[in-house]
């Protein structure tokens, strides 16, 4: 039997708010089996770029990225929010290690090829380095992944961290048992947007066609479930998506929605 | 015989100038031999407080580190120019990974104790986790190491990058033949500190007293070769000390100044 991994990825308002983060870490670092969190921190490199008077570009939710926002997105993701959701695992016992794509050359990918939008340093992954994760995970290491690649050549790209989850999760999955969790601020996928109560325990691929035909599952949430029924496809054994502060709930099936095959 | 380790500190003005920091780190690819670079990056994060108006106090030409400058001096060097130097080495074929102190416990400090002064968030090392350095050679990893440390219990801590290059090459001397090289903008140790011709190629212990004595030996370096003099008693092999483009000269001894026991 294959052991068990869990994949993390935590994003979105939880990052910003230092409690939620906190509580988060805290259940983490009590997950007793090999574990990866993959981390946003889009808020805050938008705020340091406001600071520093850098305009930024957002089309359909990506980030344009030209090189002064690559600039300030390895800085805050790689750097800030990296460093000190490592030295908080630490000091919980969690033996945390925080790298972001180039590093031990963990995530190739290439820079954005489209017909007419120039995303500039956005980065579509290639190839995930299984061998170092799972050298470094018999190390009894915890990764801590910041959205950051490389392109072999030189270049730092900015890369989706909810894609990085599914491709690490994907790959990882000829050697483990994957459980890919998407941690965020909402209770899981809702029936209706606009009231956390309505989250939906379970999904299957057949019920999922159904609440996208009846339009049900709102828009921001399609991408997230298309990345997760895609991970399953390709080998993951269970998607659980819903609140960060709720991690042991997830875990346990007890709160969150649950995507299985 | 012990295998030989390259611990090479660069810093000052080569961090900031992309040719020299290219010129370097083209020669540091080419080093055959397992190899730990250890990074500075002052002046970026002086230049990236005063864009973001966050005062700067410095105190016998250390920062003093509030939790604002620790923020910017975690994204500067444990963001911007670690990951910046691991993708340009990653283009290399040289298998980096940069890491800070936080990450896998590397280097754990405690926050520096002044009768008068506070230093803020400043961290003095207080061990090496030689046996991470260790698995990661193994796995034919170069090291890229921010100035970063932490305290065990969540905080980062700024520390100073040449201690950090001592401390590591002291440790890591048990159990390789250790070759410490502070690489900056200068030839060497200079007979006249205005004149870059006047490199002193060879320094031993008696002579370095009477260096001091006569005042030869301008201020700035007098740090860094207590540094080194003191990682020479605690069993590294040799100290080089010169010009971070002339990195090859500097290995062979055709440049620089050598330091030994």
């Amino acid at each position: 039997m294959k052991q068990t991994l869990h994949v993390i990825k935590i994003g979105g308002a939880v990052i910003d708010d230092a409690n939620q983060l906190a509580s988060f870490l805290q259940q983490f670092a009590a997950i007793d089996a090999p574990k990866i969190i993959v981390h946003g921190g889009g808020k805050l490199a938008t705020r340091m770029a406001d600071q520093l008077g850098i305009p930024q570009q957002l089309l359909d939710g990506r980030r344009i990225t030209d090189a002064d926002t690559l600039r300030i997105v390895t800085m805050v993701y790689a750097g800030h929010v990296n460093k000190n959701i490592v030295a908080a695992l630490q000091a919980q016992g969690c033996n945390a290690m925080g790298l972001c794509g180039a590093d031990g050359n963990l995530l190739l990918a290439h820079k954005r090829q489209h017909a007419s939008i120039d995303y500039g340093f956005v980065g579509d992954v290639d190839w995930v380095n299984i061998q170092l994760i799972e050298a470094l995970l018999l190390l009894n290491t915890t990764l801590v992944v910041a959205p950051v690649t490389h392109d072999g050549k030189g270049s730092l790209l900015n890369t989706n961290a909810d894609t990085i989850a599914q491709e690490i999760a994907t790959a990882m999955s000829l050697s483990y048992e994957v459980v890919l969790v998407y941690s965020f601020e909402k209770n899981g996928v809702l029936l209706d947007a606009t009231d956390e109560t309505t989250v939906i325990p379970r999904i299957h691929p057949t019920y999922y066609q159904e609440l996208k035909e009846k339009k049900i599952v709102f828009e921001g949430m399609i991408p997230k479930l298309e990345n997760a029924f895609a991970a399953l496809e390709q080998g993951v054994s269970k998607v659980i998506i819903g609140k960060a502060t709720q991690l042991n709930e997830l875990m346990k099936g007890t709160a969150g929605t649950t995507l299985e095959k």
